[in-house]
């Protein structure tokens, strides 16, 4: 803490191998969720907002150090989706998810959204990312049993803003 | 019934407005859902099968008068995803969304998966949707309260196969 995070509202066609990367770094996202991670940075370097997505990029000394990519939920009034949030493991537990988050969720306010989903995985190995969400005043709203693979659930995250 | 019902596992370029009309004259959908039923055929047309999207298109005495599109869900082992599912008006009650169903159930099955999720409203006007699905062996997975619009909620609907 105490350096300077600088936010940004957008991602340039030179964010993208750096952010790939930093997706691979956590080591929490299978190779088929690291390219589709890649993809919708892809096609918002195409389409911009007319593909649905927006992003928050981190940078702290000039360098890319976090993102979070998100968008309102397509035939919904005012849902939006978490699609990613990742922050460099040299980065972790200096609070900069929680900057992040708070970023997208302004801007999702400030768009007149009222509610913001996350999917994430109920395998031990994302209970860090859990706590995360609950800590940030995200609740459960749903439990999927095997979906992502026997064993594997997928648990719904909502928070009302 | 009685009646010949063919069923086939592709969509061609003659059918897109054909569907697109089906999928209006249902009244269930909002223009924003019958843009993205269209949307998903187009890009059916342009990829085919890398687009990740199935259909079953039902055709009686040649016409076409129904379809799903379905497919895996990207980052689930074996997790499908029924997105549409619509009958022309003059056919309904003769069990033909059940024949579309159970061919999509069989093709799903067939390529190796084994749970179907489909998502619909919570609202009054969609308690027949429902109902089908209950008939049909789908199970109530999540209810989220205020998804599409205040008062209109998504129910997640999951059969295992």
């Amino acid at each position: 803490m105490g350096e300077l995070i600088d936010l940004r509202p957008n991602v340039t066609e030179g964010d993208l191998p750096l952010i790939r990367g930093i997706v691979e770094k956590t080591g929490m996202f299978r190779p088929a969720e690291v390219e589709i991670a890649t993809e919708l940075i892809g096609e918002f370097l195409e389409r911009g907002s007319d593909s649905g997505y927006r992003f928050t990029v981190a940078e702290s000394a000039g360098e890319v150090v976090g993102y979070a990519c998100f968008g309102p939920i397509p035939c919904t009034v005012a849902s939006y989706d978490l699609y990613w949030i990742a922050v460099h493991p040299s980065q972790h537990r200096r609070g900069l998810g929680r900057r992040i988050l708070q970023d997208v969720e302004t801007r999702i306010a400030r768009d007149g959204g009222t509610r913001i989903y996350v999917d994430t995985s109920g395998r031990a190995a994302y209970e860090a990312t859990r706590l995360f969400y609950e800590g940030m005043g995200y609740d459960q709203a749903a439990i999927l049993p095997d979906f992502y693979a026997p064993g594997d659930a997928k648990i719904i995250y909502v928070k009302s803003i």
